[in-house]
C-alpha cells in the first residue's frame, strides 16, 4: 500500500466521541472502584447488563424528556429486530428485573458501572457516550430506602475526597408538591399545568422569585423578547406555589414545619421519615438539604428527587455531579403491576473532570531505563525488573531512538528518573541516574544561564554502583516528593 | 396499564447477550484491577476508545479470518455514515495511533480493557459481547518488546493467583517457518499453499504427527469421510515441517537448537533474543515455552505469536485463557508506512470462568440487620451504619415482608448473621444474632432430627447487649472463618 493510496481511510474518531487516556482516565477508573466498594460494603452486588437490548424492551425512559435531540443508537439484528445501545443503565435494570423476578432476593439491591450512548447532537462538553455509576433499590417503597441512597452517595463522594462541605445532596419529593396544588384546585389530572408549574419551579435559581412568579401566573417575556407561556395559577394559587419553592432553607427540621405549613401534615409524612432516617445515619444538614427546588426528569421520577452539587469556590461551573429519585413506574412495563425503586447515579466523567482541575499536577510516569546499546537490552529489562520487584513503576525502553530520542521519550512519559549505562558505566560497574523532575524545575530557573546550570546538573545526575540501583532511584524519588 | 396488556413489551436479553451479577462479575473485575495495577506499573499507560468506530476507520482486522459468521455490528449515523461497534481493542489502538501519531511518545505502550462484540452466530459458552484486556507497545520492531509482552502476562497471571505451573506461555514466530518453507522451495508468494500448511500445523495437537503428515501432502479423510485437501509437499518436504512442528518439546535452549538445525541460525536470531531478553525477566522454561505449533490468526500476526494454557488438572477443558503476537500492518492501513508493534490479550471473561469453576464458595453476603417494626427502621439503618464504620458489610432490610420473608431474603443474599432487635430484645437493650452459616451448617448434618436441632440452636443464636452488637458480630463472623 504506497503512502498516498487514494483509498487509505482517515484515521478519525466518530462525532462526538472521546479517546481518554493517561491520567484523566486513570482519574475516572480509581474513582469507580472507590465508589464501587462503598457500594459493596452497603450491600449492593454488581450487575453487568449487555451494551444493548431489543428495543421495544428499551423503550424510551429518558430522564430529561424535554431535550433535544433525545434519542438512541438502533440497529437492527441478522434476524431483522431491532436492538438499541442503552442510553442509561436503569432502563436495562427494568428489562433483567422484570426477566427475573421471582429469582431475586427482593428488595433487590444492585451497583452497575459502564458507559451510555445517546444519540444526540454533540457539542462542547456533551459527548454521545459517557460513564455511569448507579445503585438502586427495587421492590421497597419505604422512604428509609431513599434516605439510604442519599447517604450511601454521601460515603461514595467521602470516598473520593469529597467530604462535608464539598458536595451537598439536595431532595425534595413530588408529594409535597403535588398536595400544595390539589389546596389550590389544580387537579392531578391537569397534566399541562402541572408541567409548565415544575418547569418554573426548576427554573428558580436562575429567574427568582419574580421571575418565577410570572412564569405561574400569565407569562413571562425574556430579554431577548420571547415569549413563555404561564400556568395561568391566580394571584392567591401563585403565592401558595412560591411559598412551597421557598420554604427551602436552612436546617431539614426547619424546612419541614415551613413545608408542612403550605401542604399540611399528611404531605410532609415522607420527608420527615427521610429526615429521620438520614439522622440515624449520621448525615447531617450540611450534607443533605431538602431542597423544593429541585426538579429533576418530569415525567420519570413519581416521588422522592435528588441531586447532588459541589459546593463553594472548588463548584464553580460544575453543578450537578450525581442524582436520581424514586420511580415506581419503570418495572411495570414489563410486568403490569407497580414495583417500587429507588435509586442515585453519580456522573463520574463530570466528578473526575471536576477532580481534575482540582487536582494539582499529573501523577508522575514509569522511571525510564534507556538503552544505549541494543546488544544489551537485557539488561535494561532486567534493571526495569529489579525497579518493579522493589515497587517503584519502571520500563526498559523499548524503541530504535538514540540518547536524545530517548530522554525526549522520557519526558513525554513525565519520567521521574531516567537510568542511563552506556559503556564507561558498564565498565566501572555503575549505573547513571538522572533526576528529570529536578532538571526541568531547574532548567526552568536558570533560563538561558549556561554556567549556572552546569554547576546545577551535579545535583540532577548522580553515580550509583550498580548494587545499588534500586536504592539510588528511590533516594532520588523521596528527594523529589 | 394493566396485567393482561397485549402491548407490554417482553422482558428479554437480545441473543448471545448475557447479564452478569454478584460473584462471578465481581471476580471478573477483580482479575480486571489486578491485571491493570501489573499493566500500569510495566510503564503502560490506560487507554479508553469508544464503543464504536466510523466503519472504514475500523476495517475489518478480525485475528480469526477463518472463523464463520464472522462480523460486526454496524449502525448508521444520522449523517448517513457508517458506524460499528469495536470487535477487538486493537483495531481501535491502531485508528487511535494513526490519528495521534506525531503527539504520542513512541513506543507508545498502553493498556486497555473494555467491552467488544461480535455479531456471529451464538451458542454455548459464545457471546456476541465479551470483555477483553489488552496491552500494546506500538513503535518497537524489538524481539525484547515481544519478550517483555509475555513477561508481563506471566506477571499478571501471577496477580490473579495463577503462578507458575498453573499458566505457561507459549510462543513461536513465523519467521522460523517462513524459513523452513522457504528451503524446502515453497515461495513467500505460495499463499494458499502456506495456508494449508499452516492450518496443518494448527491442528497438531488434535491430529498427531501422521494426520498432520497427511494434510501437508496429499491430503486427508477424517472419521466421517470427509476428505480435506492437503498442502500438496513431497515426502522430503513434509519431513521438513515435520521437523520444525516437532522440535518443541523441553527448554527453551534446546528447542532452539533443534529449530536452528531445521531452518538456519538467521531464522531463529529473533527467538534467541527473545529467550535472552525473557531470562533477564527472570522467566524460566516451566513459565514460557517454544512452541513451533502455535499459530494464531493466520492472517494477521506478522512474527512473533503468543498464548496461554491453563496447565495441569486445573486447565482441563479451558485451554487459552490469554494470547497475541506482533501485528506490524495494522497502523499502515492509515498512514501508509509499516509500524511495528506487538501486543498481548487476556481473555478475562474465560479466566474469570476458569478460577471460579476452582473457587471453593462463593463469598459471602453482607450482614442484615431486620426491621421487626417499620417505625423503627431508623434503629436498623443505624446498626447497618455502625457495623459498616467497623468495616463489616452490612445493609437494613427496605423490604416490606415478615419475619419469615426476611431470613429468606438473608439467605437469598447469603447473609453470614442476621441482626435481630424485637419489642422484647429492646425492652430489655439487647439485640439477637443469628448465625446463618452455621444456622445451614446444622440444618444439613441433622436432617429431620428435630430434637438435636432444637439443642444445636443455641449455639446458632445468642443474644448481646446493644452496645455490644459490632464485636457480637465480628465474633460470629471469625467463628465462620
Amino acid at each position: 500500500m504506497s503512502a498516498a493510496d487514494p483509498n487509505r481511510p482517515k484515521a478519525r474518531r466518530a462525532r462526538g466521541l472521546m479517546d481518554r487516556r493517561g491520567f484523566g482516565l486513570g482519574l475516572e477508573r480509581g474513582l469507580i472502584q472507590r465508589i464501587s466498594k462503598v457500594y459493596d460494603d452497603w450491600g449492593f452486588e454488581p450487575l453487568e447488563t449487555p451494551a444493548f437490548e431489543y428495543a421495544d424492551a428499551l423503550g424510551k425512559f429518558l430522564p430529561d424528556q424535554d431535550r433535544p435531540n433525545e434519542g438512541v443508537f438502533a440497529l437492527q439484528d441478522d434476524d431483522e429486530q431491532w436492538l438499541a445501545l442503552r442510553y442509561d443503565l436503569t432502563a436495562p435494570l427494568a428489562r433483567f428485573v422484570a426477566e427475573n423476578y421471582d429469582a431475586l432476593p427482593k428488595p433487590y439491591r444492585r451497583w452497575a458501572a459502564g458507559p451510555v450512548w445517546r444519540n444526540e447532537k454533540p457539542g462542547p462538553g456533551r459527548f454521545r457516550e459517557f460513564w455511569q455509576c448507579d445503585a438502586d433499590t427495587v421492590g421497597s417503597a419505604s422512604p428509609a430506602a431513599d434516605a439510604e441512597m442519599i447517604a450511601m452517595a454521601c460515603a461514595a463522594y467521602d470516598a473520593v475526597g469529597l467530604s462535608a462541605g464539598k458536595v451537598q445532596v439536595k431532595f425534595s419529593t413530588r408529594r409535597v408538591l403535588d398536595a400544595v396544588l390539589e389546596r389550590i384546585g389544580v387537579p392531578a389530572g391537569a397534566f399541562s399545568t402541572r408541567l409548565i408549574v415544575l418547569r418554573a419551579i426548576d427554573k428558580y435559581d436562575r429567574l427568582g422569585r419574580e421571575g418565577v412568579a410570572a412564569l405561574l401566573g400569565a407569562g413571562r417575556k425574556d430579554e431577548s423578547g420571547d415569549f413563555t407561556k404561564g400556568a395561568g395559577l391566580d394571584a392567591t394559587q401563585a403565592a401558595a406555589v412560591l411559598d412551597f419553592v421557598t420554604a427551602g432553607a436552612g436546617a431539614r427540621a426547619e424546612v419541614l414545619d415551613r413545608l408542612e405549613a403550605v401542604a399540611g401534615p399528611a404531605a410532609v409524612t415522607e420527608l420527615r421519615e427521610m429526615d429521620a432516617a438520614l439522622t440515624a445515619l449520621h448525615i447531617g444538614d450540611s450534607r443533605a438539604a431538602i431542597d423544593p427546588t429541585i426538579v429533576r426528569g418530569l415525567e420519570y421520577y413519581t416521588g422522592a428527587v435528588f441531586e447532588a452539587q459541589l459546593v463553594g469556590a472548588d463548584g464553580a461551573g460544575f453543578g450537578s455531579v450525581g442524582g436520581g429519585g424514586r420511580y415506581d413506574d419503570l418495572v411495570a412495563r414489563f410486568r403490569g403491576e407497580r414495583i417500587p425503586a429507588t435509586g442515585f447515579s453519580i456522573g463520574v466523567s463530570r466528578l473526575a473532570a471536576a477532580l481534575q482541575a482540582q487536582a494539582a499536577s499529573e501523577t508522575a510516569g514509569p522511571v525510564v531505563v534507556l538503552v544505549m546499546d541494543q546488544a544489551r537490552i537485557a539488561d535494561a529489562l532486567a534493571m526495569a525488573g529489579e525497579l518493579r520487584a522493589a515497587g517503584v513503576r519502571a520500563e526498559a525502553y523499548l524503541g530504535g531512538g538514540g540518547m536524545k530520542a530517548q530522554l525526549k521519550y522520557a519526558d513525554k512519559r513525565a519520567a521521574p528518573v531516567a537510568v542511563i549505562q552506556g559503556g564507561d558505566e558498564l565498565a566501572k560497574g555503575v549505573v547513571t541516574l538522572k533526576d528529570l523532575k529536578l532538571g526541568a524545575k531547574i532548567a526552568a530557573s536558570l533560563g538561558e544561564d549556561r554556567e549556572a546550570y552546569a554547576k546545577a546538573r551535579e545535583q540532577v545526575q548522580m553515580e550509583a554502583p550498580r548494587a545499588q540501583l534500586v536504592a539510588g532511584v528511590q533516594h532520588l524519588l523521596a528527594r523529589g516528593e
